[in-house]
């Protein structure tokens, strides 16, 4: 089957690549110009694949808090405008540039912003799903292969990448090394395997890969949006037998509780420190707590509430303040351990697509993430129900 | 072989447990009466073993660091005064007490500071060596059974017990918890296997438990004392490939070579840091690096030079300044991993006895860390040998 029939076929959507390849397009994108100011949907233009790329028509896209913040500006250093974010989306290849051979025009594909190149030491390492090519770096603006950008508004003035990805576009160029191509049978469910882009992937994989939870133990999970409820979701799967949540925000326990939550612990409602009241309803403490909130009180809650002598500590939240982890070194002597988990694990290239096939079976939910939908031209409205707590994850097609 | 017959035959010890059991025993000890003080040998009382317990004749005992940082009260919460420090040594089991089974008169011990008492959770779990009934706890000053001390000076004042152990004494008296019982056929081997009581087996065992050091790998010791050469020695033994010594003491570097380092840094001769000098010399950081100083920028530098991605860092040094981590929460997304050794994660009691064999098969080397033998008299001298840098293992005759 022809690239342009499973797209047709499937998502209505028509890619004319013969019209296209070796082109510059010009289509759709949300630009931001500037901190927290509304993105301007426009036509821009994307210049074909170089060497080692992939362009990519993006099908669908949401939005994860990493792309709130960026938009926001907290971190000045990574400032840069004007610039297309988005790194969680899924889409059909449209062409590749030289010397790609492993993607072809018509793969499905989702663009990953933990790359994998295959050749550096980390991606020769089964420890480790780091890249020292195609790593996480917000700082990153540019195409890894020649400094510039493949993007630029009509009048020519180029227009900055994001996370290896830049996909609230409808066509974007990538490194083939930040693609994973899916099995063409997915095609169908393409929509929702935007997910395992960013945030399902994330939380899942730190449960399985970075935390490896195992039947019956005992997990705590601080901060329910959607990659703590990702972690409950991976936790549930894989058998444990108590799933504790911890959220300021009560109404998160409700799809909380469809998502394997057993315990839900308000701290505001506690007269106790929370890891106090998580020793008491788990014999002395969790095999395994999740930091999803981007605090550093919340992460010395979530590691003091981790057994003694075992209990693993596994750090997802953004920490933006300059504090130091608020841990004394002899602490370490208790036996609890932390370590920080990116991508949940995975590496994405080798390990997305049967990724992908697990969530398809229902070993992971997907559906229960997608709490709304919008077309791309209210993309501003998605941001707005993300940073107001209201969705989890709002798919947007293109 | 009677237990009376293993001591005179091989040690030359009399141990006439049939005149003393049940009884209050006067022997020699050394009392520390105030931080810094010289210890007065002096004839105190050691009372029969009570439930639980055994009393020990030591035959030999050693200093580690952590008796020297005690006895000069560093921390002025655990200063308890008379008490009798020493947790390091070897010697045969004098009498038990009520409920003892697996410990009887005339067996060949080491004394355990960490211990294992079998029952609590921890030591239910094979991912741990803590004891939730006797681990470590340098404020704890009285036996667990009646909250009262066995030792007690000519005209009745009560000596504090030190570490579950106090070894600084002719006999001593422990929960049976802190007990490891060796083969009898290791009698000859006694003098040497003090070693295992403590620095020995934290070194060697921070290397095979905690880390996992596998052959070829990198590895790099901050510290050079002896707990930093027992890593060393566990490293060669796990046929690490490069074992890197950092030490500020160039002195170090002559018995460093004996114990498997390849490599030496002394920081005062580096224009650079440390952890970039490692990184250049093994292809981007070490597979494991060892904090044995107990210095927060050692620290600091020990977890730079791990390799990004799977690089451990395992921290044996005792840390006296309040001073949190001096590690960003951000940095544990580039993949490090940092976690505590206690006790070499050895479960003394039933892991010791066979730590033992492989020792004097010579698996590990012994011999090399004893600098020097003094009897027991001159212990002030072997305090000084120590806390000058110039012994690693002084071994006191009893």
């Amino acid at each position: 089957m022809g690239s342009e029939g499973v797209a047709n076929k499937n998502n209505s959507v028509k890619l004319n690549a013969s019209e296209t390849k070796g082109k510059t397009i010009t289509c759709k994108a949300a630009v931001a110009y500037g901190p927290g100011e509304p993105l301007v949907v426009e036509q821009i233009h994307v210049k074909p694949p170089q060497k080692m790329e992939v362009r990519i028509k993006i099908l669908y896209t949401s939005i994860c808090h990493t792309d709130l913040s960026a938009w926001l500006g907290w971190n000045e250093d990574q400032r840069a405008y004007p610039r297309i974010f988005g790194h969680e989306a899924s889409g059909i290849v449209e062409s590749v540039g030289e010397g790609v051979k492993d993607i072809k025009e018509g793969d499905i594909v989702v663009p990953i912003f933990n790359g994998e190149c295959g050749n550096c030491s980390c991606c020769k390492s089964d420890k480790t799903n780091m890249c020292e090519s195609f790593g996480v770096n917000p700082m990153k603006k540019v195409m890894n292969n020649d400094g510039t950008s493949r993007f630029s508004t009509i009048d020519g003035k180029p227009i900055y990448h994001f996370l290896n990805t830049s996909t609230f576009v409808e066509y974007t160029v990538v490194d083939s090394a930040c693609v994973a191509k899916l099995h063409h049978d997915l095609t169908h469910s393409l929509k929702k395997l935007t997910l395992i882009s960013c945030g399902v992937s994330t939380g899942v994989g730190a449960a399985w890969n970075t935390a490896n939870v195992h039947s019956g133990s005992s997990v705590a999970v601080f901060g329910l949006g959607a990659v703590g409820l990702a972690v409950a979701e991976g936790a549930r799967a894989r058998g444990a037998s108590k799933i504790i949540g911890v959220d300021i925000n009560p109404e998160k326990f409700i799809k909380a509780q469809e998502m394997g939550i057993t315990d839900f612990i308000n701290p505001r409602d506690e007269e106790k420190p929370v890891h106090e009241r998580i020793k008491e309803i788990t014999e002395g403490g969790v095999d395994y707590s999740f930091e999803c909130a981007g605090n550093l009180d919340v992460l010395r809650e979530a590691f003091l509430s981790a057994h003694e002598g075992w209990g693993l500590t596994v750090l997802l939240g953004i920490h933006s303040s300059p504090n130091l982890l608020p841990i004394h070194p002899m602490e370490l002597f208790d036996g609890r351990r932390i370590i920080g988990s990116v991508f949940g694990g995975f590496k994405g290239k080798s390990q997305l697509p049967h990724f992908a096939r697990e969530c398809i079976h229902g070993v992971v939910r997907l559906d229960n993430f997608i709490t709304h939908e919008l077309p791309f031209e209210e993309i501003n409205k998605a941001f707005d129900l993300l940073s107001k707590g209201k969705s989890l994850r709002c798919i947007m097609n293109m």
